[in-house]
């Protein structure tokens, strides 16, 4: 494309920032090893450049879909922003809009295209680090602490777990996600005098500590009203 | 600018969501009525072109002061995120990264160079309207919403008020954005009590209903906690 104007421009990527919790590795981001320069080698957030035409969630879908094989119509991507500082990338100025999400435990990534390799890494070992390319450590950072704020409102913690699963289940992504324990009897009180938050199916599982918990599923809720406070 | 590339590319702007209280028109975003088509005569956020080697949000305090006049030290711009529909722009593909921030009842705008005349412009009549320029009225939506989460848990609400208010000037700003009338015993008790949100001058004004009020300053507290919850 050859273009002539008065304006200086950019070039446009769009990179996604997948949130799971895995057995091995915990509260774990997806990411690629750049199979090209510039920082060729590193891990990367799947993404690439927005086509001509195309919305820029559409771009963040398709980029995730091509490099991990992760896609889905149940996918719900949120924008985080737009990365823009003038040498964060050392080719040309390219502007990133990143967009974060959660996958459950069944998602199994593929390496596609242009990626390498692609690998769960644990967020811990992430923000601060210079294991990554370009600026997406920071990226990294600024959708952990997203993370941690829209679980008091959003039901986005559902998201990680299974269609079906334990109150006791439930606090752990929240304590994992937030880092801090949380009382079991205060949560399981507020969880489930939440309207339409927790379906009861009826059914119980042994627990750890021998007694039987319930099995829930996520209920039409879109929204946690009150709040679930972050200690 | 001439450039030849395998990548497609867009031009890059940034754009302002600056909300204040006003006496006449209540909660208002300031607009600049744009001078020139696209869209002349429209009413829109300040903002334009980011430079070559400008950071975003830069960018965005540069466009704000000559569009505006309104600048300063301790002006706050938080981004909203960005804009990029393929045609929100007839001319070419512009992607607008777009900042948010509050103004004091004392800011005093003046049109500046591009812009023809600069109005504040009352929210209710901006959201859904055709009266804004490209998506400006979906950002002044999303903006709009941003605004009155922040106000959970940010001290955000503060910033629309002169350096010293009363406990109901405060309620009256959360009333304002929200929508929705507060009880006054349990405001005051509440934001009272968040440690370091409000220092206490020890001085007192007439009120309404006569009875004196005492008049606050915010104090070093940069959260809200426990956060007020949105009824």
């Amino acid at each position: 494309m050859t273009y002539t104007s008065e304006y200086p421009f950019v070039y446009l990527t769009a990179d996604v920032l997948a949130f799971a919790l895995r057995p091995d590795t915990g509260l774990s981001v997806l990411l690629v090893k750049r199979g090209s320069p510039p920082y060729k080698g590193r891990w990367a957030l799947p993404g690439g450049f927005v086509d001509e035409r195309e919305d820029l969630v559409r771009a963040a879908r398709r980029e995730l879909r091509e490099e991990t094989g992760v896609s889905g119509r149940r996918l719900r991507l949120e924008q985080l922003g737009a990365y823009g500082a003038p040498r964060r990338d050392p080719r040309h100025r390219v502007v990133s809009v990143a967009w974060w999400t959660v996958l459950g435990p069944d998602v199994v990534p593929a390496a596609g295209d242009d990626a390498g390799e692609v690998a769960w890494l644990p967020v811990d070992e992430l923000v601060g680090s210079r294991r990554m390319a370009f600026d997406h450590a920071t990226i990294v950072a600024d959708g952990l602490e997203r993370l941690r704020s829209s679980l008091e409102r959003s039901t986005w913690a559902l998201t990680f777990l299974s269609e079906e699963f334990t109150v006791a289940e439930l606090r752990s992504v929240y304590e994992t996600v937030w880092g801090r324990p949380l009382d079991p009897g205060n949560f399981q009180r507020k969880v489930t005098g939440v309207p339409g938050l927790l379906e009861d199916t009826g059914r119980r599982v042994g627990s750890a500590r021998g007694r039987p918990a319930g099995l829930y599923r996520p209920g039409p809720a879109t929204e946690i009203r009150p709040p679930l406070a972050r200690p």
